[in-house]
């Protein structure tokens, strides 16, 4: 919407481009945006929010919001990737260690992130926008594409690995969308060692078996 | 918010109370409300749907609404049970055959309903209002205890049944969100046979295995 985005935005550390400010009051604004971006997808959800919004939030003018991150989507993008920092770290979870127990690592993995109250809140709420705007589903689904099932499918090295790690996933993501936000008991309230214990053997023969 | 809710609401068939005008018009003037109510909710979302503009849609006074089905949350009641008609006949893909054969069943029963975009939309449309609303979450899963879990659990004869059923579901409701609402490839576009074959024994094991 709003002419040239900048080039590799949503990387996360893409910042600083060409250095108008001090460097380190620049990283400062830029890293003031970014939360304020998140805290504001968060509350509103991706339709309501506005990068005027964004902006007056942060105390800055709308101008450098677009100055660092392009358009509405771009900075939803990289307050994505912020907010989805931890479950980001999902493929480490496969790539250390033997295949043998990576149903177990990866399924203790996704308790831990959303079993943190400080880590759920605003996974939930990008989760939400995903969900319900077209826009914000679209680059959800880059993300994970590029930084998660790219990154599992080649430590699987199976040719149908993409496959294989989705449907793992949907069994995850099923359960923390009936656990999380449906709240369906007994899952609800459920002990999560219990959970996991439950879901390791089916994640691992999503990713494994023949 | 508007007095005296009427009883059974929501049940689909407890229509035609007090009798007022007569019985088969009366009939016609729910049914349209219903309709009304379903695609209000579809278009709109929980929140922004109000017994004013169902009422509008419908061509009916607001008190009419009211009158047949109560307050917003019990209209909302009543139309997702509507749009659910066809998933809420899960049940009956446990209750009839052997427990064998009941995860392959249960996956086809659910990506039949999924597949077809009749049953998808309004489906999908009630998912999302569930998903970010809470008044709505709650109908939806008094709804789900009710009419799925219960009956699930009856036929399972096992003391953690309903757990197992809301592992099984969230195997399928993640591979439907993954699939139809944000659309991640491969899986967007793979065989629904293939996929049906693959969830099959998970959902299998997740009700009957020891």
């Amino acid at each position: 919407m709003t002419g040239r985005p900048p080039a590799g935005s949503g990387s996360g550390t893409a910042a600083r481009r060409r250095g108008r400010p001090p460097r380190t009051e620049s990283a400062d604004t830029r890293d003031r945006i970014l939360t304020a971006a998140r805290d504001e997808f968060s509350e509103r959800g991706y339709e309501k929010t506005s990068v005027r919004g964004i902006a007056k939030s942060a105390g800055v003018d709308p101008a450098l919001v677009h100055h660092y991150f392009g358009t509405k989507e771009q900075v939803f993008e990289a307050a994505i990737t912020l907010s989805f920092g931890p479950a980001l770290q999902a493929p480490k979870a496969i790539e250390e260690g033997p295949l043998d127990g990576v149903g177990e690592r990866l399924a203790r993995f996704f308790f831990g992130v959303w079993e943190n109250p400080a880590t759920r809140a605003p996974l939930l709420a990008i989760v939400r926008s995903a969900l319900t705007n077209e826009t914000a589903a679209a680059v959800f689904r880059r993300i994970i594409a590029t930084q998660v099932l790219r990154r599992i499918a080649v430590r699987l090295e199976l040719p149908d690995a993409e496959l294989r790690a989705e449907l793992a996933a949907a069994q995850l993501v099923g359960t923390a969308i009936l656990r999380y936000v449906l709240k369906i008991e007994p899952l609800a309230s459920a002990d999560p060692e219990q959970v996991i214990a439950r879901l390791a053997p089916v994640v691992q023969g999503h990713l494994t078996d023949p």
